[in-house]
């Protein structure tokens, strides 16, 4: 019941700025921290993600006196506020007087106070005392000016992804109450047949807490989406109280969207949020972290295209959380946020504003380290914000739909999680990352959809191992096929349907008719095992014996015991075709992916490479072309234009410098 | 107590077949299942093993329908029926209500419902609700004639070898009381003074729970003991209940013999067995599986030389619970399976008969694979139905007795994995495999027996890692020495006694007069550090300082700290010899093999190599020599008498192809 | 409240023996123990350790004749008795009646009977029973002629470090009141703004269980902190019971000092004991153990240098808690033992004295292994006896006071290690054992000293990765530099204060002013990953960005990010300078060592190597140069005096036989 009076999201800059925490200081530095942030161009900052404790300092005791001043301050500076609520900690007196709201592990262990997200978000008194202070504020800041944004929370499901309280029991019970309707339906989605684990009533179920032996993969699956929706709905139960109050600003929370599965299914949260927002940090041991940024924020603009997105926390260097936390390089942080904008974000946000000397996140960069303002960081920052500042006129446009999706999933992605597989320690996400990448680097700019996603006009679809197939996702991708696309299905995708049940008859069950084959087994390789091709291509993790039922054989194995098994396949179907890859194929995978690209007709329209990543926004009347420099060479690039950052001008070709970033209005 | 009107097993054709699930498919399912069965010539299923929650579908209400039917389908297909009382896999809503029940691990904490074999074998509350089940199908179907065996719960063990609750602690107690009457006899027998952990009654005594730092290794001993023996108090239960109701036909359960310390001593069930039955799986990244295999068969058949015995449960391929799970190669079910009967298997009955959609096993293979019965492995399932019809006369032989006997004991391996130990990465279950491979190869054809094995007849027998020995296992291999075997000692073999105490006085307590040696100190080395012998061998892991007193010294260290210590020793005793290796050889373990044979003047008397097999069943009037060629060229092998599987006679010399098998009645 | 009249400990001659348990062993045993023991030269044993359930063996129910009958037989032998209380192991029936007293871990889970230390020391219950025994025994024995020193418990915190349970939450509680004496205080010491954890009052506080995800740093230092002084007041409230009942010998605990973070603060302890006494094993993988003994050894003389130590317990050869665990080579033990006499040790005594043959320990060595006195290692048992006795003239000496000295600090490690870190994997403590090696092996004899240590007289400080800095520290060792030392200040040196709260303004906080740079921003380094230097050398793991602010630049990284940064600075202050290393150097370490050893112009005065270990200890008329050959070659060191071990003199040169000991009056 969002109130229909609410504001669109529609900045007319790019928003710049950090999480801040002014409690944590003096009032004394709350001035110098408005001077910074004026210094370094912040014109947004979020506010409150952690000052439960400090604003309810015990139970329904308030203390809005330092709120209301800071507030002010930043009004008065023309800093816009992304309000958040506070929920992401809720404060020790809570915990105190309620540990029964902490979360529950799978052994049935309740944790205790001193993290954050310490709460189930499915117990009736944790929801009672959320939903009071989200009022408050509501109540109290619902109408000041400086509030342009509201902040549900923060990284809901990050320390309480799931819970197995008493409390989420009885919640997952009404979940699939409301799901299979009768008992029996869920008997049989679930197989319960084996091992008779048959259920006589909802309430025979429990959350999977820990059994020793191996589980239902069908419970462990639907238990992961009642969660994901338990976390979503206390998302709409803080928003819809913060309308109830009268707040007009848009409001989202903030998502952290992950190429290995999600913590939530965000595509399901996407049409509740007024404006997506991610969080998003790099991993240091990740040899091509910009790829992995970019496949990242590819994916955060699929869930929804048709508007820009912000990220609403990244590092302007190390996290303290991985196992070393090496800083970014010079120039690094640039590119980042840079490269976000890049890909559709109306904004570059923080975590935070300024270093923390003590707490659990002492060792976070931010905005303005522990050293001070008189640093190479801080310079760094500074000229970050006169970028955008330079680069605002993008705001609004969205990035360019292109021909080629990638189809991925996060509850396909947790399907194969669950429970026993044929192999357990095959990373099923990274075939997707492997796709993304040598598409871009063919200047076609893939677009990252899920599922759902309407496939009209799309030349090129490929579904990299998505494991979990629904049958309207099946259908859908079939019907795409039929209309023309050239479809890529890889190993392991279709093999189960929605409840995770395997589809009989033949691997993979969703796709078989469509690839005009069957696959009678699957084959996981031992690690360091590899299968030779008749090309010289090699598979490596996984392969499937299959046999041609249309298909037309493009690619077999040779040697081994699936010598002459065909390895990669294409069957012409309607106006297009479906290709099928058997096995990950490794060595030789460039050769695949020109051959389908070919084969979907579909062309360059980005001057991008192994080290020149290009990105084009578009609005009604310009586009925008953002070339970033990941190389440690100088590049020069086609292109035709105006460069706003640098104010060069683009006549066909642009000398962009090792490290270098570029937006070229065209 | 079981009826001395129980029929005895004494099948006149190899039994075929798998676990069957009619309750995970429809009936319509089931006409096309029996259809395939007759198809492939299975003449035995197990039934009802995961049945409960289908036939008690709440607490004393039943459904024995469905049950009716297919018992009178498969008898009407002349498909015997092993039917398996279903108490594996207890009912949700037994869980439910009886909580208490499920298993506590170590830590005291309880499992939940979701998993197999979830009770505590020694709860009142469980043994009250398992027996009923019992009762009431041995009361059904205790006289339907397609039932000729009884398969008791399955793989007692997997999932609860140990439980911490207190009604588990209470039987222990009991146990203890049995075992050691007076409370100081158990303080002496565990050396209880010894951190003063003295006991003033047996209800001083708990499970061996958590206490974070090291606990007494005879304790841990005495309740991996009483674990065993719980479990196989339960089989009796559920055995004696089935023989008080009429049942006659053979009553077993399946065995989970491990080459690795089994979760049960089976040498002490088996006199509890009408057949011996054991579940066996390939381990994928086993460079040698089908070693493996042997080494389990071969320990299986020696449980009880008696009497052939049956392979309850393998796979067609895949299995789903190992790191990668990779489908068998062709031919590679096919040659496990006649494996397991040329080691004195009457029957080869796999997990399980149709692939199931879902549930924890989904991804486990099965006789009809999910992609059905136009498959690669169909076609090879049916082809060995065909193979066993063939070489049906077999049934009822045994596999001729060696010269050569290996002794292995699950109770010592458990002595060695508890508690603290001079090295605790060493599996000192490897030596006896390798020492089995070695001899095997040599055509010896060797058996493995445990310790309580009567030795007489031997002239070759290797203790390899035998570190628990107890008074009478050290008498009678002395006997056996004496009487003219020669035996072999390895290193860590008779360290403790029976109580897993140290035997004082210089290792190895057991059997240092045998030896003609006194051990000064264990040598465990770090890895990758090597020990040279005087003969060029080398020593990894293990060795000793030992000096002799009266044996011979074959071989000795060369350099470093035990330079001149004896590695290898002869001792002649009586008619025999003994000689002890004081350490693990690794390079030049074929030389000392070589000389133990020679110096026990055993000879090959079966054509065996590093890549045939070869082991001869014999009955009164007839013998068979199976023939495996494991390798991946084909070879000739001395043999003569007709292959019953291809028709082809063999005159000497066999032709037998890269992964053939041949069954040479002689 | 000690006793006035309590007598201080000075041995005329070495303390040599070891545990004694004669609990274990029948009586007719100990005479063959006191004979051996006579054998060996043994003077002291300590008994009693592991006896309370054999003194005590039911609540309050006593059983004192075997105890008396060996105290007696003791006496009789003229052999020492060092008295333990037997509080580290209580009694079977003590955690049957009162299991509320073992220790529940970070889950909240309790520990259960079985192990030992398993107790809460703040517990009520825990005290009143561990008084009582104490105090039994103080009455008892306390003027037995032969009680020579009280043995306080065993190894406090070995197993029982940290306990979370409820009565540990109330001790904290009270601990932190007395600390913070506001609960505004603490709430500005830890920073709770963060998290917005703020705490109302002291009750809020809980003992940091398990949370999920990360928690405050300087909570969980200041329950570290915590659980040192509920250890340490445990230690005092069996001190004082034992005074109370007129105890007047010397009375210590054995101390478990490490190179990587003890378990107790024992700096803050030593004023405690009468002697400082620590258990040492050497570690079998490091391939320099018998430096590690040193560092160890230098370590606990530098807790209190004004008086001799003990070894309470070391070990004969292997011990059985290791992975793999290898006896000592011979002579080892030997050289063991005289290293610690070496540093300023005035006994060698072990665990224990006859191996055990059951219980947790079986496996450990003993002086009496399970092969009896005929074997090698009795016989250099006895060799061992017999030169402590030939060296007793030692006792009382003390090691020379060095020049040099290296700062260390537990309780700086427990804050690294306690929360998110820069990186999470660097073993911080190897930079002090770096540069004791390093400085050892040039002749300077380094001491290592706790940070309150008086640095006067010091030529040359090293303060290497002492993350945790307070402000008085920082100023000792300020002042110290401005005196005229040379001050060498290693990366992450002085990061937190003594709150475990970032030092702002730029790294290192504590130091920043003293070596005239500023850090901007830590540099970890991704594992493998390798800066260059200008010099050539390199540096791993950990550097930082820093700007100079007066310090001469002495080497600066020569490409990647940190280009043209300064790695090693030096900055003349008062008469002193104070240099910095902003990384961990690795090639190259040695050139740098010589720098600062030349700029401190300190001079060798002792012929070490990287092969001998040259110790001096030092008595008002007398010294003692300890020499020990630790390689395995001859050498032959300049050296002046009479070899007490051997009866050589040296006249200027010595040769000194590989693995040979000798110790020169000189």
């Amino acid at each position: 019941m969002p109130s229909p009076a609410s504001l669109p999201f529609r900045p007319t800059s790019l928003l710049f700025g950090g999480d801040y925490s002014p409690e944590q200081w003096p009032e004394s530095t709350w001035v110098d921290d408005i001077r910074l942030m004026r210094e370094a161009g912040v014109n947004t900052v979020t506010l409150g993600v952690f000052s439960w404790g400090l604003l309810e300092v015990d139970d329904d005791q308030w203390d809005w006196g330092w709120f209301d001043r800071i507030t002010d301050l930043l009004a008065d500076a023309e800093i816009d506020i992304d309000l958040a609520t506070p929920t992401a900690s809720p404060p020790i007196w809570l915990h105190r007087a309620h540990p029964e709201i902490l979360p529950v592990d799978r052994r049935g262990i309740r944790y205790h106070q001193g993290g954050r997200l310490q709460w189930c978000p499915s117990h009736p008194v944790w929801q009672h005392h959320a939903t009071r202070i989200v009022e408050r504020l509501g109540d109290r800041y619902g109408s000041h000016p400086a509030v342009t944004l509201w902040h549900v929370s923060n990284e809901l499901g990050g320390g309480n992804r799931r819970c197995y309280c008493d409390a989420s029991t009885a919640a997952f019970r009404t979940w699939l109450e409301h799901r299979y309707e009768r008992v029996d339906a869920l008997n049989a989605a679930w197989g319960t047949a084996f091992w008779g684990h048959r259920y006589r009533t909802f309430d025979d179920v429990i959350a999977p807490l820990d059994s020793e032996s191996a589980q239902n993969p069908s419970l462990l699956l639907d238990f992961d989406r009642f969660s994901s929706d338990a976390l979503r709905d206390h998302y709409r139960l803080e928003r819809d109280t913060l309308r109830a109050t009268g707040v007009r600003a848009p409001i989202t929370t903030n998502l952290m969207v992950s190429p290995h599965g999600s913590v939530a299914d965000y595509a399901g949260w996407i049409d509740d949020l007024d404006v997506t927002a991610i969080d998003h940090y790099t991993i240091a041991d990740d040899p091509h972290r910009e790829r992995e940024l970019s496949f990242v924020a590819t994916r955060t603009r699929g869930l929804d295209a048709s508007r820009p997105w912000l990220v609403m926390e990244h590092s302007t260097s190390a996290v303290n959380w991985q196992p070393r936390n090496p800083p970014k390089a010079p120039g690094e942080m640039t590119r980042n946020s840079l490269q976000h904008i890049a890909h559709g974000a109306d904004g570059a946000l923080f975590f935070q504003w300024r270093a923390s000397a003590s707490g659990a996140e002492q060792f976070h960069s931010a905005m303005v380290p522990h050293a001070g303002a008189d640093t190479r960081q801080w310079r760094e920052v500074v000229a970050l914000g006169a970028a955008l500042g330079r680069i605002g006129e993008v705001a609004g446009s969205l990035v360019q739909r292109s021909e080629v999706a990638i189809v991925t999933d996060d509850v396909s992605l947790w399907a194969w999680q669950a429970g026993q597989k044929p192999l357990h320690d095959h990373p099923l996400h990274l075939d997707a990352r492997r796709w993304f990448e040598a598409l871009a680097a063919r200047g076609l700019g893939p677009d990252i959809v899920p599922p759902r996603s309407d496939l009209t006009g799309r030349a090129l679809i490929v579904v990299p191992s998505l494991y979990l197939v629904d049958d309207a996702t099946a259908a859908s991708i079939r019907d795409a096929a039929h209309a023309g696309a050239t479809v890529v299905v890889g190993p392991l995708s279709g093999i189960v349907d929605g409840d995770s049940r395997v589809r009989l008859g033949g691997y993979p069950g969703a796709f078989r008719d469509l690839l005009g084959i069957v696959g009678e087994e699957l084959v996981p390789l031992l690690r360091d095992q590899r299968l030779l091709l008749s090309s010289g291509a090699e598979i490596v993790d996984i392969s499937t014996r299959v046999r041609t039922t249309g298909a037309e054989v493009i690619d077999v194995h040779r040697g081994g015991d699936l010598d002459g098994s065909p390895a990669v396949t294409r069957h012409p179907t309607g106006s297009g075709s479906a290709w099928h890859l058997t096995g990950l194929i490794d060595a030789g995978f460039a050769e695949v992916v020109d051959r389908v690209v070919d084969d979907a007709g579909v062309r360059r329209r980005l001057p991008s490479s192994d080290q020149i990543e290009a990105v084009r926004r578009v609005a009604d009347d310009a586009s925008w072309l953002f070339l970033l420099n990941h190389g440690s060479t100088d590049a020069v690039v086609p292109a035709r234009g105006h460069d706003l950052l640098s104010g060069a001008t683009a006549e066909g070709r642009f000398a962009l410098a090792a490290g270098a970033v570029a937006v070229i209005r065209e």
